[in-house]
């Protein structure tokens, strides 16, 4: 019954099927019998669990609410806010039919949900006592894609929306930033995936937004994956939806919105930053097992050093999420193998001679260093190593992110470089730059990143002269 | 400014109309622009998520693991188990186009998940070693109903659905019995809500269950309201979607399985348990807002007031959820009567004469009492009197539910009782004694509850000789 552990494709050779390779063998998700679809698995959803913990507190610390929206939208609501419908409607999927009756009016799942939440609010805000209304939903949401990936582009996915409004541009516009910096905390400090923070362009705005921001991190394949996003959405749609309140002075004015986003698409970032030759490598903080206990020992020797790791178990548990593989169809090796490729951070093996010597040997999955530790130190050692191998993953993807950002002149020099990696450079504002990199090159704009320094004050397409710096990419 | 505090219709006039101005005025939920869908509210959502850590924390602990599965099942999934579709066929919305493209097969909106789930087992368990298989999700289902109540029966509701696989029909037994006590105990200890444990007969179960364990409530208008279900599958839906794994002694098996769920119809419960004609009456455990005070003072004392009261508020956020109203466009009798349509449990009260008394009013919205309580003892009133409304809560449902409790012979009883109330009778078992019941007075069976004593032992109906005792009741 021993299920072989088959290699998994190395991620130099093949990135993709690497990918691929690793999120099957890994037990983070399967594939839903509908195209397009995944399943995730209780491995890959714990990790989902630990995401939302994160921002859902810091999103309540800083006056948000939950609430729950429906999942379907009337054809002519998502029709109301005329660049949202344009920018959606080839990526919707739409029920026609309910309890065997065909509908008067075909009805939307959620690709978003900007038109029937400015719809309720309308009814909801009146006077500028009502405001700001910060309101966040969990939910999951449909994009009707032609080609999909695992966490980064699936016909459905879960995710975060928040929908905001605010009596003035000012305090929208603050919302959409300190979002955006939540997120930043969130995907730096747990997921340990260090991000860049700016402005996307107007061709890769959201649809309906006046300025879209978002965090662009750089996966091990050196294309960019947009992480998060935070939408200043203006008064688009409260115009569209007539969210109207009596201000203060009497008048009736429009108020100002912002939506922000998060997904399981993160999860994909931790696989495509971290993953290696042998697997998931997860962080610490968001690591569904962060420490595995291998018993070694055949024969006699084995009911002896089972007994021992339980206690190992039982001692780790307060400061740890542990688990004892005490599974006895497979080998230690096995084991080894098969927990490095589910990406557990720390590896505590025990035998008769470190029982012996009362002592384990700890495994970091990060470096592949092994420890002796005295085993009345395990609880102190294991917190401690934690911590070291959250901050050498960050510090890892930092690193290779450094090693895979260049700064340059003209675009052509991105072919040097094998068009992999973060592309700094100005550029002239124009849409047609834009649109001509991309159908050369594959290159998108990511964002004018905030506070960047000059690189050489012209347009690496056209030469013109300019102040706009940008980040290039090409992108998931 | 000032909102005008409408008059909720008394609940022993029009309970109906009763329940629907309650949870408008409480701000528990919003109609939605399609007939059937309503939105949550932060104000409902907020319990939600009490009553989800709740059961969470429960299901983690018993051994489950949540995931998630697609929100669409193509039809012939659906269709796999003929009692299920069968069921469920007239519930179903259908997703017929997907970006801009008429699909070559329909895929439901998942009404409930056993046969995706199903299909993905099949494939996921091969060994004795994979069993038992204990997964959660927590979700969104449609079911196209053509009659409608906010919480109660919606077209779209928010619920978690269990689905296990076992080795042995003794396991998979166990299993959905140990649910529906994780679901007693959360909904009694938690919402406040006494229950009666029963299995449900032939004809009330769920499609494809051998059986269908229930909890079933009394409302305040005397109807029953079924409040969580957990159903022993047997080998129905392993056999339909092949979960067959190979058993210790080499013989290839089918698994037993079972399936438990429970949904945001438990806010409606806790509104029509403990709801009365000023509004909700939340139970602290699950009250968004525990205590509210109000400060009292006009003019210039108004402003010492609120800054006393804000000191009040910090003493008592470490022990309770608290809020103060210091809103000045609202005189002190408009709040009181707001917060207690809010169903708040625990109301303090303070103004300059309390102050010079160094004390505090609290009155509770379970007994309307009013109580003087030093300021210095605040913190240990809070928490005692907090305690005290969540039994009091209960005491007082589980006496209305004993008042309204019957034991007859003979169905012609009923209507003694007006048809309001648990009704304890014996039953012959035959479907035909419960359709005739039903189309004469609308009773059901609510279930057959576990202890309990004989009261004739002859048919309500048809008056053969029988020993199956049956809890019958009209029902949403």
């Amino acid at each position: 019954m021993e299920k072989v552990l088959k290699e998994i494709t190395p991620k130099s050779s093949d990135f993709s099927q690497w990918y691929v390779d690793v999120i099957r063998k890994s037990d983070l998700v399967d594939y839903a019998p509908m195209k397009g679809f995944m399943v995730m698995k209780p491995y890959s959803y714990r990790i989902w669990e630990f995401i939302q913990e994160q921002m859902d507190r810091r999103f309540k610390e800083t006056g948000h609410q939950n609430a729950y929206f429906p999942l379907l939208i009337p054809e002519h609501l998502l029709a109301q806010e005329a660049e949202h419908i344009e920018g959606f409607s080839a990526e919707v999927a739409w029920v026609t039919m309910g309890g065997n009756e065909q509908l008067p009016e075909r009805l939307a799942v959620r690709p978003t949900s900007e038109t029937i939440i400015g719809a309720m609010y309308a009814q909801w805000i009146h006077s500028y006592r009502d405001l700001p209304v910060l309101i966040n939903q969990w939910a999951n949401v449909l994009r009707w894609e032609k080609s999909t990936r695992p966490f980064i582009r699936t016909t459905e996915f879960l995710w975060q929306e928040g929908h905001t409004v605010h009596r003035t541009a000012d305090e929208a516009l603050a919302e959409t930033l300190q979002q955006l910096e939540i997120y930043r905390e969130v995907i730096e400090d747990y997921l340990a995936v260090p991000v860049i923070a700016g402005v996307k362009s107007a061709g890769e705005r959201f649809a309906g937004a006046v300025d879209t921001y978002t965090l662009e991190a750089l996966m091990g394949d050196g294309r960019a994956l947009q992480s998060a996003t935070s939408h200043f959405l203006g008064q688009h749609f409260s115009k569209a939806f007539d969210i109207q309140f009596l201000d203060e002075d009497g008048e009736l004015k429009y108020g100002w919105t912002s939506s922000w986003g998060s997904s399981t698409r993160l999860i994909g970032a931790v696989i495509m930053v971290h993953g290696d030759d042998k697997g998931l490598r997860l962080p610490p903080k968001i690591a569904p097992i962060q420490v595995v206990i291998v018993p070694i020992g055949r024969g006699a020797e084995r009911e002896a050093v089972v007994a021992h790791a339980r206690e190992l178990e039982s001692a780790l548990s307060p400061v740890c999420r542990v688990k004892l593989d005490a599974r006895d169809e497979f080998t230690p090796g096995y084991k080894f193998n098969d927990w490095e490729m589910r990406g557990v951070p720390l590896r505590v093996e025990i035998g008769p001679k470190d029982m012996a010597k009362q002592q384990v040997v700890i495994a970091r999955r990060d470096t592949s260093e092994k420890i002796s530790v005295p085993e009345e130190q395990i609880g102190v050692a294991v917190t401690r190593l934690l911590d070291e191998v959250q901050k050498e993953l960050f510090r890892q993807a930092a690193a290779y992110r450094e090693a895979h950002t260049f700064s340059i002149v003209n675009y052509q020099q991105m072919e040097e470089n094998g068009y992999r990696g973060f592309f700094r450079g100005d550029w002239c504002g124009s849409e047609e730059c834009a649109a001509h990199l991309k159908s050369e090159t594959g290159m998108t704009i990511r964002c004018l990143p905030f506070n960047e320094t000059p690189v050489a004050d012209q347009c690496i397409v056209c030469g013109q002269t300019t102040r706009y710096r940008a980040l290039f990419a090409r992108a998931y």
